[in-house]
């Protein structure tokens, strides 16, 4: 099962103070260390904007993490990845995002869809040119604050379009937490329909209305064998004010490991990293785990 | 879909403070008017040890529901049946418990198994020519934080026991949140199996590590038509410390909802009782749907 951890971009991002980077490069480090694979580790957006990532460029040139950890970028625009190969040697993945709803993909980044997609598409020809691995990640993919109801056909259009410039993988994000298992279980097959079987197809939960675990289950029996997550159930989307959450790092891998499920990853320094960021934060994270940690017979690594 | 709210005893007693008897009331009230149709109103325990629940008398004479809402009353022992049954008109069902593990069932009653079940037996006996109907509800039936693993073939056995006393419907606890969803997709056919078509086996988990929704789409997999839960998430067990938190009828019955399954439960009432507890008890509760609310296509009643 592929993880794939968000927390030092998604979670950092939506911290309200800057997280230090020699802090950021000792939980990264932790987290590597817990057999994590995949870690989205910052952003090349503009500092003015999102002064929590300003470091990206220093994160990026001192992380110390083990040669198979792939580390991804998130890259908002053409200039943000070229800021970024300035550092080529340095991460594996880019990932993109654009919003499967108009309203949305506006208030989030000034665009339309179509304007989004055509920079995006530029953006994955460059990265692909580079050898990099790509993820295109399309938010509010299983509905909408502001326009309720996403066809998933819109979406699966909006899928195809990044496939086809070049990402090998597609984020769905439940960006607000509007998803369900019922909806999940029959998205997912269809999702596979119409992008086909190369195609990586990475499920984005959100807890915000605390079916992220139940989804996540759906989207086993659908197929899905790639997610996304944070520790200590960092980060969320930052419209509308109040949704947050995306599902815990260590309550997925938990869930996965007492399923029977293997992942590769020490349940036990999965939770060392969680500790260390809810103390880096100084408040209760939301992770449940970090509260009632594992249950015993849960050894680890699976 | 069967929802039993058990917040009024379960959650009530679980509180530091007394939540003052007319505001019981008119929670009860609020929770009757959502259309759950069962729900746990209290307990007859000693008052010295459960002052929480001193008042269950007084709520059972004041308690006003419409007449299709069956009260369930919880029943530790022969006298807590003696006493609830000065009042036998004001309540349809009661409920008696005892722990799948020895160590658990010593720590919370002070008795071997055995003798919760001879007791049990009596009080069940009684409880029916009084024309009560009855739930036996096991508690760590999924795991013990003490013992481990719990063979499902000893908590069947005990259930039979229960079953065979007059106990109509079996209620399987996840007392600490050890349950997960592979486990539960075993487990309920097995129950079924073990007990015959004609017990209503009932899901009682608690969202200790994050998993209770996930557990409860894993048993409506497994055919379970019938769950318990709290609003606002109150509850959970002392024994031991920090193990809290049922699942949120709010959440619950948003998750079914969501999926299409009908509960005849109004959403909108549901929350406004749960802003109610909320404000009674004066801090924020653990429910999503108090942070979250429904999403917007979430109509009810359904």
């Amino acid at each position: 099962m592929n993880v794939r951890e968000v927390g030092p971009r998604d979670g950092f991002q939506n911290e309200p103070e800057v997280v230090p980077t020699d802090e950021k490069l000792r939980l990264i480090g932790l987290l590597a260390a817990s057999g994590l694979k995949r870690i989205e580790a910052t952003s090349f957006v503009r500092a003015d904007v999102i002064p929590q990532l300003a470091d990206g460029a220093e994160v990026l040139r001192r992380i110390d993490v083990p040669g198979d950890v792939a580390i991804s970028v998130l890259i908002p625009n053409e200039r943000g990845l070229e800021n970024a190969l300035r550092l080529r040697d340095r991460f594996q993945e880019i990932n993109v995002f654009l919003s499967a709803s108009e309203t949305h993909n506006r208030k989030n980044v000034n665009r339309s869809i179509e304007e989004s997609l055509s920079g995006l598409e530029r953006v994955l020809g460059r990265a692909r040119e580079e050898g990099l691995r790509c993820e295109g990640v399309i938010s509010v993919a299983f509905g909408c604050p502001y326009e309720g109801h996403v066809p998933p056909e819109r979406v699966f259009a909006i899928a195809r379009r990044l496939r086809d410039a070049g990402a090998e993988e597609i984020g769905f994000g439940d960006t607000t937490g509007m998803a369900n298992p019922a909806q999940v279980r029959s998205y997912f097959p269809a999702a596979r329909d119409a992008l086909g079987e190369d195609v990586e197809l990475t499920a984005h939960f959100h807890n915000t209305r605390g079916q992220g675990l139940a989804n996540v289950l759906a989207a086993l029996d659908a197929g899905v064998r790639s997610f996304e997550s944070s520790f200590g159930e960092l980060g969320g989307c930052p419209v509308p004010a109040g949704a947050t959450g995306n599902i815990a790092t260590e309550d997925l891998v938990s869930m996965l490991h007492e399923m029977g499920v293997g992942t590769g990853i020490s349940l036990d320094a999965l939770l060392e990293a969680a500790r260390a960021v809810q103390e880096v934060l100084g408040r209760p994270l939301g992770s449940h785990l970090l509260t009632a940690g594992p249950v015993e017979w849960n050894d680890s690594p699976r």
